[in-house]
């Protein structure tokens, strides 16, 4: 598998973070980002939403992280990490919602405008967070992980953009349960860091 | 399975549509939205988010539109709406993820504006419901459903949105081959309506 890969991008630190637990190999292609490398034809032509990361395997093609990590999890037959059985199947998949979108609308948000010069409402951004945090550290209060009893793909799609809140101006530390939480994935098997995290 | 129903959310709508697709029972309990009943502390018991759909089945309880209708193919093992292979699956989950995203920040933002007196900014929801708007035009130039060879739930979440766009602003006369295939699932035998479509 091929990820076109973007080291200071959170979506595809996903990827990469996913396939270092479970222990896959995944071959690197860096695209470059300040050159705007992403919105070539090439790149275009394999993403039409001119994003990253983008996976490929063989003929597939794959342009959304969260999908990335359901087709990595089936293809390995990682049950442990996302479920078959509907009940905890769809309780995975609510949390990859949640980190497609009010973590995409609160604190990738907010460091896309802090850190890469978005134009956006970063106030909106930074409420939203804290609206969502919020939810997340009362739940957090009664689980140790977001979906199951364990680490799944919903924590790996939750992480990267609470842990890198910092840098949009959007700080843990008054949410002690997530914080908490945040620690419990820093401390699993294999991890590897990204720039900021 | 028991939903907390609003007829005029398209989110709830998904998962009346898609129940009545594959001819399965679901026992609606109206929300009273006008009365704000969606914050009373019955409801957010069930879902902290204070948002509709809810789904319960038993002792197990769901918050997410998309979430439900992974569960609900899966429970009921309609593979054909929602497949167990890893590519197929997940090329129908990217889909949803365009559901949860950006047709959430595009037509449906732009509808809560118009149709609901939201306080957001609705020419950037118009802005970015003709880029997606764009985007899926161009793919549905080359495919008849949005994931794979027939109707999937992928198609089931990205429809009411964007057929409901015009109570928004969004218009898709302009996009022929999403005009096209907004047309094919309207022809579905099964299809239910909503208020708006």
């Amino acid at each position: 598998m091929k990820l076109y890969d973007l080291d200071v991008s959170g979506n595809c630190y996903k990827v990469r973070l996913f396939a270092a637990l479970i222990d896959i190999d995944l071959e690197l292609r860096p695209v470059d980002f300040a050159a705007g490398e992403q919105k070539d034809d090439g790149i275009l032509a394999l993403n039409p939403f001119g994003e990253l990361p983008i996976l490929i395997d063989g003929d597939m093609t794959l342009r959304n992280s969260h999908a990335m990590l359901v087709y990595i999890a089936r293809k390995h037959e990682r049950e442990d990490w996302y479920p078959l059985n509907a009940r905890d199947e769809a309780a995975v998949v609510q949390w990859l919602m949640v980190a497609e979108n009010e973590l995409a609308r609160g604190p990738n948000d907010a460091r896309l405008h802090d850190k890469f010069d978005y134009d956006l409402d970063v106030e909106e951004a930074r409420s939203k967070s804290n609206r969502i945090l919020s939810i997340m550290n009362r739940h957090l209060g009664d689980s140790e992980w977001l979906a199951l009893d364990r680490p799944t793909i919903a924590d790996i799609a939750c992480f990267p953009y609470i842990a890198l809140g910092h840098e949009g101006g959007v700080f843990i530390d008054v949410y002690p349960n997530v914080s908490a939480w945040v620690e419990r994935i820093k401390s699993l098997p294999g991890l590897i860091a990204m720039p900021g995290i």
